[in-house]
């Protein structure tokens, strides 16, 4: 049995994160368990779903910092898919990415806009 | 006479910053007024006025990417104060930091707590 | 009432941490008892007490991994003060700071035993 | 003829590494011979040949920084493979890189599961 | 109609890449033709045009730092080809990532040392 | 007796660094003998003293990295001051650091600035 904590944060990746976030969370659930429980509990259950901060001021401070950072490919994704079903435009997140350019320099804005346009384009042909 | 992105973006910096923020413009003009030129064009000119991303979620991702790299400790509190003169509440700030600990670790949370804690002191102090 | 988790994790803490452990989690827990609450179950409750690797090679993962970063001169100072607590001696941090200038740069080494020398100082002067 | 710490430099690599690292030191001589000996000298001979740390620590330290950094995904791959040749166990190292979460960030710790899970199943087919 | 700024930026990005530069500017454009233009003024109409230091110069201190962040192989690669195009030596960019292992570690180097490989290797294949 | 390279790397540190860069040395010596010695011959006996790139150039690559990195404050104030030495003038490591503005963010270049600016001001203030 889960604890509460932990389906207090399933709840929030359900609502922010479609089926490639289930697919990351089976995988990290196939190389431990204990470490996918943990993550959804810190991450989810105790971070991002506390009232403090709305779920789309949270996507824009994570997806900033990961575009700054530029260590986080696959992170970046699924969180440029979350802050689309959260209701981000494209447009607010070329922004997001550009305001990068100053504070991270421009190869930082720039992986961050074409990993964004990867994940549209790749959005687009699912859709078709 | 300075080009209207330079005159654009010093609207927004005296519309962000304080105090503070002329003192910083104060020391890298004697340094290199070339670059204090380029940093309001490029920075505030260019990028913070676009229209597309509203000065507060750009506030929000700054001070994200800033207390994730962890190396702008005097840019972060520039920011922090700039957040609070755009109407982000202290609670706010202390999310954003929260938020970066799953993405940054928690050392990186915990400096932008400690900064945070540092320039709202500082303004006490100044405004007492 | 503190859950079972920070319970565990507090255990860790006092004994892997003197009085500087003590004043940086009273720190912390001036800015945000929440925070305070959710490093102590994540950090020490789920990870640290974790069976499947001895505190010494937890030490010394962490230190490895600030001194590489190198921007958490806070954090280090404590793990270094924690790892000497667990029985690391002197010797064997210099080592895995020396290691890391192969994998992280010179200046990070030295940073790192720049470090070490002021906790070592600070040690000897308080135990006189 | 070379020099006397290049051949206990030597010694430690081939210890360490198996014929991946052989692989990665001969493509390091293709592009630069002189890169290859200083490597072999500095790396190996002068840093992780020294008696006060034991080899077994020494990749701890070396896993630990080079998942926290997130950018070395190659070399991550040739110490996964020199721990496992060390005696360090799978699980062990999946500790390691869950200690990375608390200081480097849940996605740091991720990428390291992630390619430690690439290097094991890699190993696996090649040994079947 | 370009701004001044944008011209003398096209003309330094014509000096010093080839096509490639233009195939990267060319998808920069699909994504965001206002960060493209903002790309070509700051960076190359301000900054690199300026006479203070001479190209090839900028190109080592470019490079330098590419390959110390290690988060940018794409723009690593055009500046590679840049330097190459603005009269670098092979053996110089061999020496300037070499340089980088004092400073950012041996994995930086190497990596650097094997994304020129890839760049020249490329070019030999092309020029065939 | 030490060895040829170490004497080789002395010359070279002679040569570049005036009486700051032989307190570092005495400060990494007091902490730890054997790592000062392997300084001397990894850093500047078998990097720095290459025939294939001249001094002033290494300094350039060396001061870019340091800058953009934003982890090594130590480091760099001693390389701007061989720099200095070297025949670098001022406003070439105005132009260097402004040239990182658009490699590793803004805030990275103006803290390289900031600390040319102290360096130079101690300068002017011992030459009195």
């Amino acid at each position: 049995m889960k604890s509460e904590k932990y389906n207090k944060g399933m709840e929030i990746i359900k609502k922010i994160s479609g089926k490639q976030g289930e697919q990351v969370f089976d995988a990290i659930n196939e190389i431990s368990p204990d470490f996918a429980e943990i993550v959804v509990e810190f991450a989810f259950g105790d971070i991002c779903s506390r009232p403090g901060l709305d779920l789309k001021s949270r996507e824009i401070a994570t997806m900033a910092a990961l575009t700054a950072m530029g260590t986080a490919t696959r992170q970046l994704k699924l969180h440029i898919q979350a802050a689309l079903n959260l209701g981000c435009t494209h447009g607010e997140l070329v922004e997001i990415m550009m305001q990068m350019a100053v504070y991270a320099g421009i190869p930082a804005a720039l992986n961050g806009l074409f990993i964004l346009k990867e994940v549209v384009d790749d959005t687009d042909i699912r859709s078709e």
